[in-house]
């Protein structure tokens, strides 16, 4: 039972990888990026210090060109992200061997997130399953695992080396002569995972 | 980290029990009864056929009775099956030594479901985590799993020995001399779990 794995390097994307493969599931990661930068191998790393296999999917840059619009129409990144994460979910779903997708959403998330119409129309559209690990888990819950089981890296996404949409998106907004300061929260911080904290059991 | 799962014996409960267990929490399964059959027995037997330990909790006859009147009221079980799964999460919840409870409640699901706004009111008011490993499955997942893990028994609810909330309701509906049948929808075919389909692995 292989899983295509939507895959950022980050706490939860981590923590839904593990949950999926302790189940009996067959995970291969997937980073998603738009050939502007290689943030992607920041994602690669972690995938390999975890144990995973990885591969890198490149999407089209109008896909991002789009987002960064959006971006500055609504001085917010909401809508961007939560149109990038659709379309990615929908390439990774179209390929043929795919059955299954998943990704690290969880119950508290505004963005991204496909509510259950928009859920079940890219299940019923590629006849895939898509399954996420986390929408079943509170904030307090996926702390108390990522914590017992990640060695983490935390800081201000303007510094981290990482691999989400985000960062290609600061990137491509700069080069438009935009400040992302102008669009993204101030301090926001995230993290990149860097392995397991204890090697047994986890594999 | 204990986890406090209310268990009816059934596929999706016990699928979510084998997750919550897999991915590192110590697994007590509860199973809740209103002391009119001793309906739990088969909650248990699952149970230890599945390597989990088991705990009946009693709750007060007076919620059992309060939903049959509502199933009459409505000529449909849905309320009443809610009203007693929001009874049995706040029960396990208000005992002192629980800080996680769990259930095998679905993506797909109508009833039970404790929508978001439910959900963390149940989080705040009893200060615990709530967690359910399945909400971000969809029904052909579900399948899948529990298809490659259980052996599973497949019986109308009417003839199958089961341990869940409506076994004591329709027993009640009964002695107040409604037929369930009138209430129930009519082929509703429902699952019980034997044991694992291989037993290696799994524990």
């Amino acid at each position: 039972m292989e899983v295509y794995h939507l895959y950022s390097g980050g706490k939860d994307s981590s923590l839904a990888a593990y949950i999926l493969r302790k189940i009996g599931y067959e995970v291969k990661l997937i980073t998603i990026n738009f050939g502007i930068l290689d943030s992607w191998k920041y994602a690669k790393e972690t995938a390999e210090a975890l144990g995973f296999s990885h591969e890198v999917i490149f999407l089209d840059r109008g896909i991002l060109e789009e987002a960064a619009e959006m971006c500055i129409r609504d001085s917010h990144p909401s809508n961007a992200i939560q149109f990038i994460h659709e379309k990615a979910l929908e390439e990774v779903a179209k390929l043929r061997h795919v059955e299954r997708i998943s990704d690290g959403t969880r119950r508290d998330d505004r963005v991204p997130f496909l509510d259950q119409r928009k859920t079940r129309s890219l299940e019923d559209r590629f006849n895939v399953q898509y399954i996420r690990p986390l929408l079943g888990l509170g904030y307090r819950t996926i702390r108390e695992l990522t914590d017992k089981l990640f060695v983490v890296e935390l800081k201000e996404s303007e510094k981290l080396e990482k691999s989400d949409y985000e960062v290609e998106l600061r990137y491509l907004l700069r080069e438009k002569g935009i400040d992302p300061l102008t669009i993204f929260p101030k301090k926001h911080l995230q993290s990149r995972v860097l392995g397991w904290k204890k090697e047994k059991g986890h594999l």
